[in-house]
């Protein structure tokens, strides 16, 4: 594949520039606001929206992905770094820093292992359980806020100002649209406009904030902002490393799926076809990038990514783009960035991540797969009761564990000729022929260490069902691969049956299966043959038990 | 199943007596031996033996399984329980068996809850270096006993003793057999008889001991076997029991695979089949009944079981024939056990253990599947390295990761038309003819969530190849299933084609698939139709693309 950056497109550039501004204008608060989530102070957010989405730019197979703070990878952020420092302290900022480089450094050896498959951990379920026990736990976290600490004592103020910013969001969600239509504004740009709101709620308590209105109120503020990137400090101690290393795997696990889920989705929509372990290089390569510019977790997350394309982004430029103005303006003088009431920036929190709550999923999958909806419910409830991480670890085991249950009960029919023909039927479905000596099986599944002990069962179930059985055959038509551990089974079926007198013969096994089993014990022991199709197993076999 | 007592056929009186006899010569230095290993005094490994396997001989479905003290589940317990008290200790005593009964009351759990599936979890590579790793593990630690102490600074008259022992044990597994058929002994009397070794060691030990010869040379001793049953005590702190829990379910789940895998191997042999829900409750019993006698975690074992079969065991009441001696011998005076030294049974493990080391599952699999073997390498390395609860996990981990490896990678054809039949193949293996307009794609592999990422891009790519596409149909002759999941990247495919004019049809949907898909939004949404077979799909949709 080559490289976007070498076959630029001319006509992209415009809706690549406009995106890229759009962009901008989204990451300030967003940054801002989750840095907030994270226990950070706000102006690493910017830092981290900054780095991480030049390096993906440059790295990553997704033309619209936008990489940068996300809510749920900053609550887990969060959790990971609270038992080990004071939010907010320099401990916490040099921890968030490092769990970042750990983060990064695990996705990039994944992905130079090539294990980009194992953001196939979650299943959809899973993932809508996670998310939304998730988000629960960061509203409830932001409400503290916006009610200026506790939200059973608020401080009024805070709260007043926090309700009339969500206020204002919701409006400019539901009519903001409708209204810059009505100004004349076209439909697509009246859509990406109302999505600026929260930068405009951000700049409207800059200006009350100038203009007097919450002094001496009490109401806490976002504080300084440096100029310039801040540096990663690696001196802590080893226990320090250690104790992030585990959150270090999950989050670098969440960074993943949830970014491949985003551009997955904006991939069909766009005729692409991402690369996992090219994705996983990138990301990889993004969060060492928020750690070198002193910022926490990040990744790909879809509402921005669906801005950015809505906007017109044809490319990674859009994201190039969006970076260079941020960086403009945080090059310029960032002292009214200062003056963001928290609150306001809690406001902005609660109204997204409310829309991320989803509940959809769970009702289609009730009705649809009812263990798909409780895997959803436990995880769920996992993370609500046992926090963030511990719901990882609960949504991945619930996902393997329908997977290993699906595998464990592969679906085996038992053989008979259809009349006349050369060809061969379920006997539970069709009128077909059968021989009292010879048990023909299919299997339709791969032979592998999760079914090998359901097969076995099977094959005993079915020989003292055909009690006269003196040749077993396997019809392989459908196996695509045999692991060691069903080698191995297959084996001990060959001398066991050897001892009972009954032979293990194999039919239309597949080239490549074939080819694998050639140099192994098994076939130098088996106590039978191997055919190539199933007509010439049944006749000859036929021929051999009648002739007893 | 009809319970085995309800039907018991008379002919197998004699082999299950004899049987029953030669296990509890067995279980005696055994049980001794393996409490040693947990770190708690000899006489409780004799309990763990008694109520574990009369339990199991009651509820489990396999006739020749013998439950009770094994070695990698000693090694887990103590390393379980270390953390928390002195070994040997009071309290010691009282977690051991309460570890038991969470041990139990987890399989017990998971048996009503029908998870017999769960022993799935670890494939036989894995389980290989698994195993070999615990083994080394022990030996590591029992070279310590036997040197009575420190390897490296021995106690002599110990080492001496332990040598002795060990020599001895060896000696009888080579030429054991081999001299007892000189005796005139028949060939399998003989190899039971060289079974019962360590019970010969064991007494000629205690002779030694009576007869003064280690009279004030320091060699430690088994101690006081108490009379009758001891009784499970529950009053800890709940930071104990807590403690216990994740250890609890790691040693439940290695239980539950190491005696299906002994049960496997014996079941396929003697013609029956296991139920594994029915196993979980039989082991889940048994550990319970092990806490109530103050013991330790157990399970089945394939080399006590092995014996049991080989030395005539029809049934379980071999089992029960068994626990009834051994029950007897621990009424009788049980004095004289006291005085077995520890070096002797330190011995008595060495050569129980190292027998279970194996370096042919490698080897096969080396040549075999390299992956397998470097999951097994993984694995051994990883109890080695880390303790044997991390490698539980990072063996399931990497068979879970093989397996979603596998499943992340379906197959899936191009289809084209046998010139003149209605018969559609692969177009990379036969001539066939295709149509411009139409895209028939054969997915041989259930839809679900580790595979629905790679089977969109693989749809993306073909439809880049084939970019005169208008109709894509997939022909699901081969899917038994749908998982939500999947369902949802359906409905998103459906939706991204719509909007880029391309049909999505299905062609050849199995029965009980297309009852589930019945009430879905897929269908409600799908923009295309759903065609009994792939000829009348092919068909009528060139027709279609044609006209166009």
């Amino acid at each position: 594949m080559r490289h976007w950056l070498f076959h630029y497109r001319r006509e992209h550039l415009a809706g690549d520039l406009i995106a890229g501004a759009v962009v901008a204008m989204m990451m300030i608060p967003q940054g801002m606001a989750y840095a907030l989530l994270v226990g950070l102070p706000p102006a690493t957010g910017l830092y981290a929206s900054l780095v991480p989405c030049a390096v993906y730019a440059l790295i990553g197979t997704s033309s619209t992905q936008s990489v940068g703070p996300m809510a749920v990878i900053s609550l887990m952020t969060g959790a990971a770094l609270a038992p080990l420092a004071a939010p907010g302290s320099g401990l916490y900022l040099v921890l968030s820093a490092q769990l970042a480089l750990l983060v990064g450094v695990c996705l990039l050896v994944c992905g130079l292992l090539r294990l980009g498959f194992l953001s196939q951990f979650f299943s959809r379920p899973v993932m809508s359980g996670f998310t939304n026990g998730a988000v629960l736990l960061i509203i409830w976290g932001q409400l503290q806020v916006a009610c200026g600490g506790a939200v059973f004592a608020p401080h009024l103020p805070s709260l007043l100002l926090a309700a009339c910013a969500v206020a204002l969001l919701l409006a400019a969600r539901r009519w903001g649209a409708a209204g810059l239509r009505a100004l004349g504004l076209g439909a697509k740009a009246a859509d990406i406009g109302a999505r600026l709101a929260p930068m405009l709620v951000l700049l409207l308590s800059i200006a009350a904030d100038l203009a007097g209105v919450f002094a001496g109120r009490g109401v806490a503020l976002a504080g300084e902002v440096p100029r310039g990137l801040p540096a990663l400090n690696l001196a802590t101690s080893p226990a320090h490393w250690h104790a992030l290393l585990q959150p270090a795997a999950l989050i670098a696990f969440i960074v993943f799926v949830v970014s491949m889920s985003s551009a997955q989705a904006l991939a069909i929509r766009r005729r692409e076809t991402l690369l996992p372990d090219r994705e996983l290089l990138g990301l990889g390569a993004a969060n060492i990038g928020s750690a070198l510019a002193g910022g926490f977790p990040v990744t790909g997350g879809l509402s921005r990514s669906a801005v950015n394309a809505a906007a017109g982004a044809h490319s990674q430029l859009a994201s190039l783009v969006a970076v260079l103005l941020l960086g403009l303006a945080l090059y310029a003088p960032t002292g009214w960035l200062a003056l963001m009431p928290l609150p306001v920036l809690a406001a902005t929190i609660l109204v997204a991540v409310a829309n991320m709550l989803e509940w959809g999923t769970l009702a289609a999958a009730w009705r649809y797969d009812r263990a798909d909806a409780l895997a959803l419910l436990a995880t769920f409830g996992g993370v609500l009761l046992l926090g963030v991480q511990s719901g990882v670890l609960i949504g991945v085991a619930l996902s393997m564990a329908t997977l290993i249950w699906r595998e464990s009960r592969p679906h085996i029919a038992v053989l008979g000729r259809v009349a006349g023909t050369e060809h061969f039927r379920n006997v539970q479905r069709f009128a077909v022929e059968t021989q009292p000596g010879v048990l023909l099986l299919r299997v339709d599944a791969d032979l592998f260490f999760a079914n090998t002990g359901a097969v076995t069962n099977r094959i005993e179930q079915e020989l003292e069902r055909h009690p006269a059985t003196r040749h077993l055959v396997l019809v392989l038509s459908a196996v695509n691969g045999i692991d060691t551990s069903a080698l191995f089974a297959l084996e001990e079926l060959n001398a066991a049956l050897k001892a009972r007198g009954i032979g293990l013969h194999f039919a239309e096994v597949k080239g490549p299966v074939m080819d694998r089993l050639r140099g192994s014990r098994l076939l130098a022991q088996l106590h039978g043959r191997i055919f190539l199709s199933t007509a010439m197993a049944s006749t000859e076999l036929g021929a051999l038990a009648n002739a007893h």
